[in-house]
């Protein structure tokens, strides 16, 4: 199903370094001529991108729980087969900032609902399909929030502005994901320099 | 959960009477002063509503099934949580156009989606909701179809669209439903005159 291309994943709170990270992948396989997809969660087609506006628009803080779960996996379910499926049936390695692990970690218990059910959910929403990599950018929720407030004139979202308590709920929720999956995710302390953790994931994605 | 009031949905293809009949039980309730709230799904909150744009919308023919599963779903979830369980804890008669049943007969039968994996999702968005009753008005596809068209000047949304075998497949669904759940649905012939057809339903809603 997944053909010859590769699926990877950059997965951590906001903050943590996924979007610089991601970007340094790109680059490094535009400079060897090798296929590639760069994509995000929520969002990646027409379709997941409206559905990502309902989402983070900051007025929307009446929205409950289990709608925020059931929105993220619809954004899923369009993206994983409009976009992510035709994409590594072609060979293409696909980067995508964001996939279930988050779901998991935010939904699952940064809201504490149930992990199981979000795992239903979202193996309807992806008929199955699970990276071959994940790259994990862990992060201190305090850290992250400095970050997020220097990044110069930037609103913060629905999602962004929730709680300390959450974050580390989060962050949580990460690691455990991380010691269930040791053979799929990476776990990069997202304190180093950027240097440093671009220099591990090509190490790491040279060798899968 | 439901508080002292009752949840009474209204189910059948479009174009077989169902907003007439849910507008005369809505006039007849407001004759007798009993506190009502008449809604619909897709939509009945604001992010429901904006789902429910999302989901009609007739540009949108790259919609994957599961998709619309989810969005649905979601839309659901917060129209349960936001508006229908706040009117039954207060002791109000909800009316709601359409509901779970719906879902099983459009997506779970229509579209082909195992009918167990719609009802788990939408578990989870209603919380276990159930209507107290069901009016579910049976309509020939033939029937239907000439009768949305007679709409003068509606165009068909993207449901709607879809061809005769789809809408076939909808009714043997809402049929098999109602082979299963006689004691919460009550059956009605559509093609009967919409005083006949109402005459049934406030009998039977006098009786529950």
């Amino acid at each position: 199903m997944q053909g010859n291309g590769r699926f990877i994943t950059f997965e951590g709170p906001d903050g943590a370094g996924k979007t610089t990270q991601i970007k340094k992948l790109a680059a490094y396989l535009k400079e060897k001529e090798k296929p590639f997809l760069l994509t995000r969660e929520p969002g990646g087609t027409r379709i997941s991108d409206a559905i990502r506006s309902l989402i983070l628009h900051p007025g929307h803080t009446e929205m409950m729980k289990e709608t925020e779960v059931l929105l993220y996996a619809a954004s899923r379910a369009q993206h994983v087969r409009e976009k992510i499926i035709p994409a590594l049936e072609k060979g293409v390695i696909v980067l995508c900032d964001r996939f279930v692990d988050a779901s998991i970690a935010y939904q699952g218990y940064g809201l504490e609902i149930g992990v199981q059910k979000i795992l239903e959910i979202n193996d309807f929403a992806t008929g199955g399909l699970t990276p071959d990599r994940s790259y994990l950018l862990d992060i201190s929720p305090e850290q992250a929030q400095k970050r997020l407030i220097a990044r110069s004139g930037e609103t913060l979202d629905r999602i962004e502005q929730k709680g300390i308590e959450y974050h580390k709920q989060v962050r949580y929720g990460f690691l455990e994901l991380y010691k269930q999956h040791r053979d799929r995710i990476l776990l990069l302390d997202g304190h180093q320099s950027e240097e440093a953790i671009f220099s591990l994931i090509k190490k790491d994605f040279e060798s899968i």
